[in-house]
This record gives C-alpha cells, structure tokens and sequence, in this order.
C-alpha cells in the first residue's frame, strides 16, 4: 500500500489511539461505573450475560468519541458520561442480537453468549440493554440527543435487514454494500459524535462537522475490518483471519474480487461464501485472489477516501487536544491494515 | 365460578370491549394511520414483517388504554396518538422477541412470523420497531413519559429472562410467577396506562391510580389468559386451547394443579410439560386435573383479586366516560372465562 495521505505523513510517530484514551480516561472511568450500575439486575442471570460481552475487551471507541466531542465543544456538565453509557449499551444490544442472526460462534476471541447462554438469552439481554439505554438517555434530558440515538436505533435494524439479503449474493453492488454499512456500523458513530456537540450546545456547524467525521469514520473503520479480515495489506503474524469467509459474509474486498475475477474465481467464491463449502487451502486462495485481482487494495483505497472526508470534516474547528485525539484515532484505524 | 365481584353485578348487560373501542375510535384511527406511517421503510421487507403482524387482528387493547386515559385527564393535544403507536410497537416488538425466545409456530392463529421469514427476520424487525417507538415517543417532547416507557421496555426484557428459568421448573412459586407476569406483562399496561395522565399534566393521584389500573388489568389479563388456554370455565367451543400446554408454558393454573396434585398426577405433568411427552388425549386430562383440583376456579379467583384492586384504583376519580370504558373493559376481560 503506497498511498498514504497527506495528514498521514504528518504523524512524527505511527498514529495511535493512545492520546483518545488518555484525552477521556477521567470520564471513561465514570463510564465504566455507570455501565456496571445500569446492568444490576435481580435476575442475576442479567448482570452475567450483559458483563460477558460487556467486559470482553472491546476498544469502547464508541463512548471515547462521545465524551471527547463533548469535551471539544466546552461541554462542562455531566451528560456525556450516560450519554456515551447509553452509546455502548446501544452497541452492545446489536452485537447480542447479531451473533444470534449470525450465527457466530466467536466474538473478540472468545465464545459467543448466545453459545454459553443461549439465543434465547442473547436477545433478550439484548433488549434489557437496549431498554436501559434509552432510559439513560432520558435520564440526561437532552430530546435532541434522544432523537438522534432513537434514529439511530432503527437505522441500525434496518442495516442489519438490509444485510440479510445482501449476506449471500454476490452480485450486489458497492453502492448496495455501502448503504448496508452506513446504516449497521456508520449511523452509531455518526450519533455517538453528534450527541457530544449537542448537549454541549455547540453550533450547528460544530455538529455537522462531528456528525461527518463520525459517520466516514464508521465506514472507514467498517473497511478497515473487512480488509484486515483477510490479512489487510501484510498480514500480521497470529492475528485471527477469515471469521467473515468462514461466516459467509459478503464483504467489499470479496465483491471486488469476485467482480474482476475470471468464471473459475468467481465459481470458487460461489462454492466457498455462497454455498458454504470451505476446504482446507480455500482461505489462503482467497487471500491470494482479494490480493491479486487489487481488491485489498482499493479497500483500502476506498477506507482513505472515507478517512479523508471524515478528517476534512473538522478541519475547520478549532484546535483542541480532543479533535488532535479524534483525528489521530482515525489515522490508526487506518494504519491498523498496514 | 359462582364468584361475582360486586361492580360486575352491577353490569345491566354483559361487559364489552365496545364503549372502549367506541371512545377511542376516532383516535384509533390516527393511531392506525401513525403505524402504518412508520412501518414504512425503504428496506421493503421491513413493513412486510411489520405489518404482518400489526394487522393480525390484535385487540390493541394497550393502545386504547393510552388514548382512553388521557383523554380521561381531560387531555386536549395530539401527543396521545404517537404515544399510543409506541406502546403498540413496542408489544409487537415484544411479540417477535418472544415468538422466536418461544419458538412459537402460530400467533393470533396465523404461522408465526419467524416460520415466514425467519429468526433473523424477526429480531431484527423487533429492533426496528423499538427503534421507531423511542422515536416517536421522543417527538412527543416528553421526558416523563419517555422514562416511564424506557423503564417498561428494560423490565419487561427482565421479565422474559426470569421467564426463562420459570419456564421449565414446576417448583416455581406463585409469588415467582407474579413476578414474572408484572414484568413481562403488566409492566407495558402499566406504562400505557400511566403515560395517558402524563401528558394530560394530571395530578399525582390521578397518575398514580391509572398506573395501578393498568398493572392490575395487566396481571387480570394474563391470569385470564393462562386459565383460558385450559378452556376458562366453561369450554367455549371451537375454541383454540392448549397452546400453553404444548408449547411447556408453567402458568399459574398448572402450578396450582401441581401443587396439589398426588405423585401420579405430578408424574404427568412433569412428562408432558417438562419433558414434553405429549400424547394424545393429554390435552383432555390436563384440562380435567386442572378443574378437578380447583386450579381453574382458583386462578380466576386470583385474576378477580388484581381486576377489582383495578377497579377500585379508579373510584376516587370522576366520573368519565373513558373511566366507564376502561372499567367495562376490566369486567370484559375478566368475562372471557365465564
């Protein structure tokens, strides 16, 4: 990968996401404790099932956003803190309910709940989470922000429909595949940025401009995933690879592969993703061909092109230790695939 | 059942749904007109779900609740409408939860819709339309009722997880079981009831005795409900029972019936409920254990105790025709075993 933009090169050091967690370790820890307060239940099993995936080592890049677009804003109050609570909470009702629509087996490593537990937990613990989310939200005060996280919510459904039909055909269209992660992956980003500047009563530009950096970070971020799904441009050394080929997950590297592949390319996408029929070498001839055919690359071709709009997005804000942060921790998600 | 509260003596007429369904009509009809607005979704096979279930005939009997109470508290704006559509958005998403948690295969006598569609399909079309239910809610502008409804949706998710652990445990106490039914059942009457009189800015005390209407109706409703899947009183003919029974369901006539039974009848239900050995005439003698042992007549005793609790919430309150209504519909509720 020879392209690396402009404010790439700009980095004295490889961009990581080290400043965004120091710039809301204060709050984050205030995070943390609403998120055990909220998930106390006397159904015990809640707390259990809830903490599992809660605790399960996730990034938390979802709540670091909200509480640091706040900050940059001036916000001084307390809001921010459920605010992004409720952020993650949102999150991680989807992923309960997607290992259930998926089917998966594993997530961050470790077994899915829906595996440990049950499906049937796993959706409603979904809902417990999703119930508690809105009602920290309320509890906040803000119907700007409860409108833009409620959107948000069935945007992300919709997604996740959208995604049953695309899931196994291979003949869908970027465009198809874009709006399908624009709304699962790019709209909670694009919420958890926008509510920051909203409690903290920022300008309808600050917002805006929030809004787009989280929205094109969602997509760059859900590229990045895909790609590095399989190897991302030097495929690190242990890092887990083809979970989305074994699921049968039909993502952009794979469509443009199988778009620029000859028939006997496209017959092995079909035999492997489509009807599920994976031998033993058939992850490595599929790194091979999204290699070969330049399909990593224009993935990640098309992830700068998100990050670059995104990056563009707070251009005009002022310069405060929380943007340096937001621009720094979309230049390492990029950098995670190289 | 030779148990007649007082205030049904007093019914010239057998109670009916119709004076609620009357008082609520015009309303209704935007409610109706809200719904079908936000099922609507570019993703067309979102309101094909949706409304598959919306338009099964359900009696919609939450919705009027909302309307009823707050026009009742002399309620003269709009926001009961969109109120009124969340409260049924967020039943129908429980409903799809619950089919797949279930594994339901008929609902309202039609296929589920996880048999048309799909698992998948289901709990993604829940999310979706608890999704649109906060969004409408929040239109509303108000945060009372948001928190009254938020809270409702996180216990009644709580409700269906103890459900899990009651499900399959004959020594579930009747107090366990309430439990789960307040959660599960008369935490959403409760809210309905409740956020009526909250955007009617009525009183403490008007507030308060709707809510304990609607939490009483609740449990009532699903008391009634469980004693007329073994076929209420008296056996209505044609009608549908025993899906309780065959899908395991531990409800309170069967925990009575057990409860009481000799060893050779709780063998039985141990085989057919638990281990789900079901043969042919099992229905039958289910049903003849459960009158034999006064389990019905005391189930029903048990729904008379929470309808009048109902009924009494109301009496300091004056006298509208809404009150009318809902106190009728009680009495029919009730009515539907007899």
């Amino acid at each position: 990968m020879g392209v690396v933009l402009s404010w790439e090169k700009n980095q004295p050091q490889p961009a990581s996401i080290e400043p965004l967690v120091k710039a809301t370790a204060e709050d984050m820890e205030r995070v943390n404790r609403a998120i055990l307060a909220q998930t106390g239940s006397e159904v015990t099993l809640i707390p259990e099932v809830a903490r599992y995936l809660i605790d399960s080592g996730g990034k938390r890049l979802r709540p670091m956003i909200t509480l640091a677009t706040a900050r940059a804003c001036g916000y001084g109050g307390e809001g921010h803190v459920e605010l992004a609570a409720s952020v993650e909470f949102m999150h991680t009702a989807t992923l309960f309910h997607d290992d259930v629509v998926d089917e998966s087996a594993t997530r961050r490593g470790k077994q899915t709940a829906r595996l440990v537990w049950g499906n049937q937990e796993s959706v409603l613990v979904g809902d417990f989470l999703l119930g508690k989310a809105f009602r920290m939200m309320v509890g906040v005060g803000s119907l700007v922000a409860l409108d833009i996280l409620s959107a948000a919510a069935a945007t992300i459904a919709e997604g996740e429909v959208m995604q049953l039909s695309t899931a196994r055909n291979l003949d869908t269209t970027e465009d198809e595949y874009l709006a399908v992660v624009r709304a699962k992956t790019a709209a909670l980003f694009s919420a958890a940025a926008e509510v920051g500047p909203v409690i903290a009563e920022a300008s309808r530009s600050e917002r805006a401009a929030f809004r787009s950096y989280g929205a094109n970070l969602g997509i760059t971020f859900q590229l990045i995933d895909d790609a590095l799904d399989y190897g991302g441009a030097t495929a690190e050394l242990g890092k887990e690879i083809g979970d989305d080929f074994r699921e049968g997950k039909v993502t952009l590297p794979v469509l443009l592969a199988y778009g620029r592949g000859l028939d006997e390319d496209r017959a092995f996408w079909l035999r492997t993703l489509i009807e599920g029929e994976i031998g033993d070498n058939d992850l490595v001839h599929a790194c091979h061909l999204i290699n070969e055919s330049g399909a990593l690359a224009d993935t990640l071709e098309r992830a700068h092109h998100y990050a670059s709009i995104a990056h563009d997005a707070l251009a005009p804000l002022s310069e405060t230790a929380e943007k340096a942060a937001l621009l720094e921790a979309l230049a390492f998600c990029i950098s995670r695939a190289h």
